[in-house]
């Protein structure tokens, strides 16, 4: 067993990630299986009140989650740690061969979601059903947050037209909350339409564009702004972006104007990363159009967000490119998504589901494993009907199989579910995509259908409901 | 090379944080390498304004970020993804055999800091001491704001008296941003003074307390809540802590005293997790202590935070231990610390020290390598002085020596950074203690020494400065 280390990197191995998960469901497995009670169970991952300044969320984290729960196993050095807690070793043994072996339906990452509606839906036996609630949640309730976010950011950038693919680009790496945070804050922005990010891990492990110009400490390591221009046109010319706000931002883009000459590299952007970027957009385009060069990109950074991006596309900077860290990385005006895990169904009885419920104040559940329809018209979505998973209804059915007996059935490349969210974006209704979420609006129906309602009554005035498996 | 997929778990070997930077890192030091430019560098890494809602921070994420510089290596694959983006061989070849072996010079974990203060300072050569930014700065960041946090958290449990050690617990990993974060912030929390947390792989890994009761589902799967809480206590007798309030707190309570007595198993704390926490703690005070169980602990949680932790502390509730969850693990209300990383000194001639410094508007850095001198008087922290690094000042220097040569000098373990945090909050002045950071009050005192400012100064009018090395 390693022994505690305060300095240690923290960073996982696939076999750790079965630790990564909070001491109670362990405990109540380790119960479940002393006691036998290892019948199927229907938990659902939903979120039942959005996020403060959210209308509507971008889900994501569905794939790394799914492929973390697939290689899920307990290893010597975690079971070594487990009987230190002092479970008990037939549980152990049990652990030691312990794979996911379930179904999961879920609807794909780039959807855009509402309260109430299950994201996830989990079929198997009790304890693996509940083994995977923290990681679960750990990786799909931050990529949503980070996805919606995201998402704001792109429909910002394109002013309310088309015009707004690729143009956001991932500059957060330094500012997200730790190296895995990183990675999947690149690939959820990815989904929500960006076209590149600074992180290169990232971009290597999911197929990204990596981006990226210099930083102010490489111009202040020339004796002169023109001399570094110049070099890194030389040293890096298929990456030819220059950051041209160290000193004065409209000099700098009149010596990047002067390197690109000078060294014949044709210059791809100018970053300007600081000061008013409505006024010094405005004359960087016009030195550079003046110069010969209307094909050179202009790079918007620093601090950056949905509303002073709209504030900067609605007085029509002429800004090309946006780098986003701080904003996009941390989802700061809404870092958290409140997704839980919940039991729905379980089969005391063979063969028969058995609805289950909670009545806490202000925390119940509908029961009853669950599927939503979503309807439009002319290409906008007009409202959801969240109705019991063997239901027909109208609209199209959000949930898919993901994962048949423990195995991923036909997963999804990135472009995919990045044409997804474009279209998701397509069809939003148009108060929905204000990002003004304290702007009074028709909130988006979502409605239980007849036979959800009714069984949930039943089930509040505390009937015992079975379903037909 | 590994073709991407978009379920990849994501998560990182120690050889693909050497990728965990930005492309603008690798860009600049293949110019840097190309051009001979590999001359010692000072660089340091600062906050240069408070985030919203805090008037200090406590510093966190040093000693994972260092172990993970240390590790640091450019593996065959990492440097085929490199080649792929056309990084020039002889570049390669250099990041083949690369290894930090600066110095660092740091402000320990577990301490207070303020605006404009180096929080670490890293010599090397210009290339090492610039390929650890993003890194460093992605650990250091988050970390940071989360212990700050969690010490707000830890301030309100004790509501101004010093009994608020170890009964914060960490309940955050289902909200929090992936996996790192989930292992990062139980250690974070811990050194400003969490008592557990529970996520199991953090607590292995950091040896922590791993905590834990059961899931409202726990209770659902059994017939009636009383037999749910007989199984539990028979099952795990060393963890006897019961969740109470999935049906009725009051009657949960009453349930768990009698299970108690039916099982014989010391009953260690009931958990409330929804509802009025002050009615529903007292009441159930009340019952466990009739019981003749005044042992028992009460344990809270259900979206607190620091304010309504507070507002229960000033009215007496009787509750024993705080689990938080959303808001501690993601730092909602301000979730990131804008650290940025810094050159301050190079050396174009060998063996003189020149101070560098940008004047863009509102970014300006203060030039040379630098270090904090704290004053303090009858334990109580008085003002900061920040001067270079080779003056002597009144007080105590906070920035110490943590690597040596690319090796970490003397790691401390988390008891003393913990034992550090404690005495670090004793020692606040009471209005930096007040939780409202909109509450007016004196900022504290950080100042610029006499020689800083007037090198800052000659700076600003665009000398160039040299020192002795």
């Amino acid at each position: 067993m390693a022994t505690p280390d305060a300095d240690d990197p923290g960073l996982l191995t696939p076999a750790e990630t079965s630790l990564l998960t909070d001491q109670y469901e362990l405990a109540m497995a380790a119960s479940y299986f002393r006691r036998g009670m290892n019948e199927p169970a229907v938990f659902e991952l939903s979120v039942r009140h959005l996020p403060p300044n959210r209308r509507w969320l971008m889900t994501a984290g569905l794939g790394p989650a799914l492929a973390m729960i697939e290689q899920m196993r307990f290893g010597p050095g975690e079971l070594d740690y487990l009987r230190s807690l002092r479970f008990g070793e037939p549980f152990l043994e049990f652990l030691a061969g312990h794979r996911f072996s379930g179904d999961v339906y879920a609807i794909p990452e780039g959807t855009v979601v509402f309260q109430g509606e299950p994201l996830v839906r989990v079929t198997g036996t009790l304890i693996e059903a509940q083994l995977l609630e923290t990681l679960l949640l750990n990786q799909v309730n931050f990529q949503t947050a980070i996805a919606t976010k995201a998402a704001r950011i792109v429909l910002a950038i394109g002013g309310g037209t088309p015009d707004r693919n690729r143009r956001l680009l991932d500059f957060s790496a330094r500012r997200d909350h730790g190296v895995d945070a990183a990675m999947k804050v690149a690939r959820a922005a990815a989904i929500a339409g960006a076209g590149g990010t600074s992180n290169v891990a990232a971009a290597r492990r999911y197929g990204l564009q990596p981006v990226g110009t210099m930083a102010h400490s490489y111009v202040m390591s020339f004796e002169r702004e023109e001399d570094a221009f110049v070099a890194f046109l030389e040293d890096s010319p298929e990456n030819a972006v220059l950051l041209v706000d160290t000193y004065d931002a409209i000099t700098g883009v009149r010596r990047a104007i002067a390197a690109a000459r000078t060294t014949g590299v044709r210059l791809k952007g100018v970053r300007i990363d600081s000061g008013d970027l409505l006024s010094l957009s405005r004359a960087a385009r016009r030195l550079l159009d003046e110069a010969g060069m209307p094909e050179v990109a202009i790079i918007a950074s620093g601090d950056l967000e949905e509303g002073r991006i709209a504030a900067l596309v609605r007085a029509d900077a002429p800004i090309d490119l946006w780098g986003v860290g701080t904003d996009l990385g941390t989802s700061r005006d809404s870092p958290a998504v409140g997704g839980v895990y919940k039991l729905v169904a379980d089969m005391p009885v063979p063969g028969r589901w058995r609805s289950t419920f909670k009545t806490s104040p202000a925390k119940a559940t509908m029961p009853g494993p669950k599927q939503v329809f979503r309807r439009s018209a002319g290409g906008v979505i007009t409202g959801d009907v969240v109705a019991l998973a063997d239901e027909s209804q109208d609209g199209r059915p959000l949930l898919v199989p993901v994962v048949r007996a423990g195995r991923r059935v036909e997963s999804e490349s990135l472009e995919q579910m990045r044409e997804r969210a474009a279209a998701e974006l397509d069809s939003l209704p148009a108060p929905l995509r204000s990002l003004d979420a304290k702007e009074p609006a028709e909130p988006y129906p979502v409605i239980a259908s007849e036979r959800l309602r009714e069984l949930n009554e039943r089930a509040l005035a505390g009937e015992d409901i079975e379903m037909p498996a």
